[in-house]
């Protein structure tokens, strides 16, 4: 097949440090050379890759600078792989809104793999222009912010298993590893590490904001740099030193994330994962056989005391198998003929 | 000729308030109806209008409410006018960025009237998109900050010069309104006034950031509220009383704005205008005629003790004539034909 990938403009393809959709678009491309498909990436100009690559931006913009705000190199951007549209068989469109739009004007079919969740302000959009894409969603649980739309199928995003490193010998404490945010149940965490007598290693950054003003009041006066440390920002040689070692990571969720890809690298390196059952959470955590699925502060610490029961191998094949770069791109394929095919007959 | 006019999704037509484009959008629009064109107006539903109104957005939207900042209300709007291009035999865009790039899917040609200044981050937008649409300046001064586009002509903004009483007996004052910018040479009106010995009546709106520290340091203390008024932002009825009782509006102006709106307005109240010679203003004031163009504070001072030679009748008629409606849709229609022969013509 001729695929265009298009990335979005914000971070090169891998991303340099974090970046969950340019990750998945890398893993994504190299697969889809491998098996002999003609792949056009459009992504910024450092951006790695086997596939064509085409560019606008030679590296990722700097964001609001400009008079129309972000709009303007993001739409530079969507425009130029646009107007190559009729050199594919599809378009596979990660770049979110401006590909929605320009969707309507160009008779190639257009994928749009929804990375992010559904806010009340934008879903006025994607059902404006339901019938100009197929959507699909990285997981179940992302659809129900959302029915009626061209859905061809979840497909749930994968890591590069093999950059993980494996290790069943584990250190002493607990891992909390996200931005510094309530949604994702920092404070939680630390009561249950305190009420567990355990010891708990939090690592994420804070953004300006709210976010700062919440790690003020409800997290730093907790950190005492023994039973609670706190590590701010790491790098991901460091995030996956922590995930590999940590005895558990502790995901006390407190909003319907669409996919929590931080889940997938904690299992992939043999560390059962703890979690509220909010969003994708039951989607990726077997309940009892790669972590726990708890419903309360109470049943976390009981799942604390019986983390040794866990087969930490099984965690890791869980990963491969389900998680694994090969399984998404044979998702990918699959939808795309099935695009492709729909998409032709309905044209007659 | 069937036209669609696509006004900015982010203030009604006839703006409530304030908004230069949305004025000439509506004026341009009801003069266009009643020569007998099919108008369409893209805007939003609280808009007043004689042509066919189509409307995503019942009022305008809130800015950055959305996650994609302020990208998804634009997109949405701009794209609802262009799906529907088939229908017309041209559109002209007032809405900037989206309707460029997307005119490069439709074969309806596409004018865009330019009504903001070029900076260098955009300046890489408008030459991607050069072939894709047609362009005109509100100014000759304007295209020189982009040669090289589709230009088809420079067409001044108009106001409806019946809204504007004219008074050739004034009060004693003179005139600042703007923004209260170093841009607009704010503290350079005071210092003429000061030199010259005569009161200033200032008014506008203050932006936060550099802006109110800019009047905090350097016109908030030289406030008296004798010789030196201000009276912050004011209605649009308070506007019009206050450019016709000034003995002459003062325009330090220091950037090369595309055009200045206001100068014409104080004109049509019958109003000299004493102006630096940036951007528009030499396109704009008779220098001796319609006020005087001057290049220092000293000039600006000699210009305002022989302010009495300016024949104010005469400022007005010029107005009439010049920035007028019927002249803007003169030209505008003359442009439309122009277009839509040349589009023709190149499409075989």
């Amino acid at each position: 097949m001729k695929i265009a990938q298009l990335a979005p403009v914000w971070e090169r393809v891998p991303p340099v440090k974090y970046g969950g959709i340019e990750m998945v678009v890398y893993l994504l491309t190299e697969e889809l050379v491998k098996r002999g498909h003609e792949v056009t990436l459009f992504a910024t100009g450092d951006s790695k890759t086997s596939a064509e690559l085409s560019s606008i931006y030679h590296t990722r913009p700097p964001r609001n600078l400009l008079a129309g705000g972000d709009l303007v190199p993001d739409l530079l951007h969507v425009t130029s792989a646009f107007k190559r549209a009729d050199e594919f068989d599809i378009i596979h469109n990660h770049a979110g809104y401006c590909g929605i739009a320009l969707a309507n004007f160009v008779s190639t079919p257009v994928l749009t793999t929804l990375h992010g969740p559904f806010m009340a302000e934008n879903k006025r959009f994607f059902k404006t222009f339901k019938d100009a894409v197929y959507y699909n969603s990285i997981s179940d649980a992302q659809k129900k912010g959302l029915a009626g739309l061209n859905y061809v199928g979840t497909i749930y995003n994968a890591i590069d298993v093999d950059r993980y490193e494996f290790k069943s010998k584990k250190k002493d404490y607990f891992l909390f590893l996200s931005r510094i945010t309530a949604d994702k149940g920092a404070h939680t965490a630390i009561d249950v590490a305190k009420k567990a007598g355990v010891n708990l290693i939090m690592a994420g950054k804070i953004d300006p904001g709210s976010d700062t003003e919440y790690f003020e009041k409800m997290i730093y006066p907790q950190i005492d740099g023994k039973q609670i440390k706190f590590l701010g920002e790491v790098t991901d040689k460091r995030k996956k030193e922590l995930l590999r070692d940590a005895k558990a990571f502790l995901f006390p969720l407190q909003w319907p994330e669409p996919f929590g890809l931080v889940m997938i690298e904690a299992m992939a390196a043999g560390t059962p994962v703890i979690a509220f059952p909010y969003g994708s959470v039951p989607e990726i955590v077997i309940d009892g056989e790669s972590g726990f699925i708890v419903n309360s502060v109470e049943e976390m610490i009981g799942a604390i005391t019986k983390i040794d029961k866990i087969d930490l191998f099984k965690c890791r094949n869980y990963v491969e198998k389900k998680f694994g770069a090969t399984r998404m791109v044979d998702d990918y394929e699959e939808v795309y003929k099935k695009i492709i095919k729909r998409h032709n007959s309905s044209r007659g």
